[in-house]
């Protein structure tokens, strides 16, 4: 079966999509993006993707070249092009290309490109497991709150988490507060069952998943903390997990090596992990 | 005449030099860059580019496919192949194309792109009516040092000082310092004579054109202080100028509107920018 991607208002086979050397994407990170998983065929979430996708765009003054049903339409193109059941669609939107210069000339043709990735999301195995997280200190920049491509200390975070043994990083500013995953909201439990997360600032990813989460949250009997909270805090934690597009709830069971409460996922998470599934599986378009 | 490019191995035809949408620059600001200016077909201080590109991927973990004499092949070879006599080699360093994954995959082979574009160099005008500069809070991440191409914040610095009438933004931080330009690095001379511009840092780029200039200064009389500067000694400043690898040394006449002393390029800037072209035309390759 031949990978079929989308860019620029075409679909077209992965190996023919190539993208212009003057791409600011490429040369200036100029650009933002998105990530919607795919179950049983269908997008998780997807108004709130198409609604922070039009946010990011707008902060950096870049124009959403389709509207929202042209959006909802290529993305199902490619669920069905490309048979996924289950992974992501990743989009990414840059300014267009353009003759190097800071400055981008008016009226440039933003580029849209679109493709599909394979990989298990209900049944994934550190679900059950859990991960291992690291701390790594917070290099970003001032507009985290921006989705834009300039991931790089995202992937020097990934790499360092990954040479620790840990499969996603904790950011941690210079005042010892973590702000969030390399590619995921952090979230403790504290021992008498108050959920702890960031309220939305410059300083995180407005996540999508999380932000769902929250609205389930409010329908239960649990009790949400929006403040930023310090690794010891975390090490005293009942619970720990990370919330994302790709992953959904995912238990956090070690942070630095340390054990998280027992060291296994927790209960508050799995009941977490059951009520996003549902809330996906109900509203998946 | 074909515009002739460089990519990975090959010189080829600018239309016909694609990347893959997978190239990791492009999806994850995951490279580094230089820019090396040309005059009368000759390379600019092209050593301490090539060492600082050692330096930048080497701060990233890529490894530079082609050692020193090969790159200086290389550039020749663009140099030539499109008769370029004033203008810059445009270098871009990434980690290589492969399935989208924060953390890479281990032995990928890095994606080499150079390009050249002609611009005047030596009779630069801006050169001799100096260049207005507006302020923007600096929002870049904590390793400046590196010369990324995770450059969107000076993207929206430029654009902002464009908006404001502005040729180039100095970029401030939260505590009133201002840390470098957009594209160069930021310099003050006190009304007693003394120049002023920021120690090497992670909060800056080493700039090459800085580095050479202070060596030729340390051979005059001029005093030279390293330490940050508010905005306000800017204002009351006797001269103020930028450097950069493409426009050498610039005079900057006003700073948000501000008249630098009299609002005309001075005569420490027209010495030190008559200083650096002697270096410059003397050290060419």
């Amino acid at each position: 079966m031949t990978r079929i991607v989308y860019l620029n208002g075409t679909l077209l086979p992965f190996e023919e999509a190539k993208l212009p050397i003057m791409d600011r994407g490429f040369l200036f990170a100029d650009g933002v993006y998105e990530v919607t998983t795919v179950i049983g065929g269908k997008l998780v979430d997807f108004a709130s993707h198409c609604a922070r996708l039009r946010r990011s765009a707008g902060e950096i003054g870049i124009a959403v070249p389709v509207d929202d049903a042209r959006l909802l339409a290529i993305h199902r193109d490619l669920v069905a092009r490309n048979a996924l059941d289950e992974g992501t669609v990743y989009l990414q939107l840059t300014r267009g290309a353009a003759e190097r210069d800071f400055l981008a000339p008016e009226g440039l043709e933003p580029t849209l490109l679109m493709f599909t990735q394979a990989k298990a999301v209900l049944a994934n195995p550190a679900a059950e497991t859990g991960i291992a997280v690291a701390s790594v200190p917070d290099l970003r920049w001032e507009r985290r709150d921006i989705k834009s491509v300039m991931l790089l200390a995202q992937v020097l975070a990934k790499r360092a988490a990954h040479e620790a043994g840990a499969q996603d990083a904790w950011m941690v500013e210079p005042d010892g507060m973590v702000t969030e995953g390399a590619s995921s909201t952090a979230w403790i439990v504290t021992q008498d069952g108050r959920l702890v997360t960031r309220a939305k600032s410059h300083k995180t990813l407005p996540g999508c998943t999380g932000l769902a989460l929250e609205a389930l949250i409010a329908e239960t009997d649990l009790r949400l903390e929006h403040r930023p909270f310090p690794l010891d805090e975390a090490f005293a934690a009942a619970e720990a997990f990370n919330t994302s597009a790709s992953a959904f709830v995912l238990p956090v069971v070690t942070v630095n090596g340390r054990a998280i409460g027992k060291g296994v996922p927790g209960p508050v998470t799995k009941r977490l992990r059951d009520l996003y599934l549902a809330f996906a599986r109900d509203t998946a378009v």
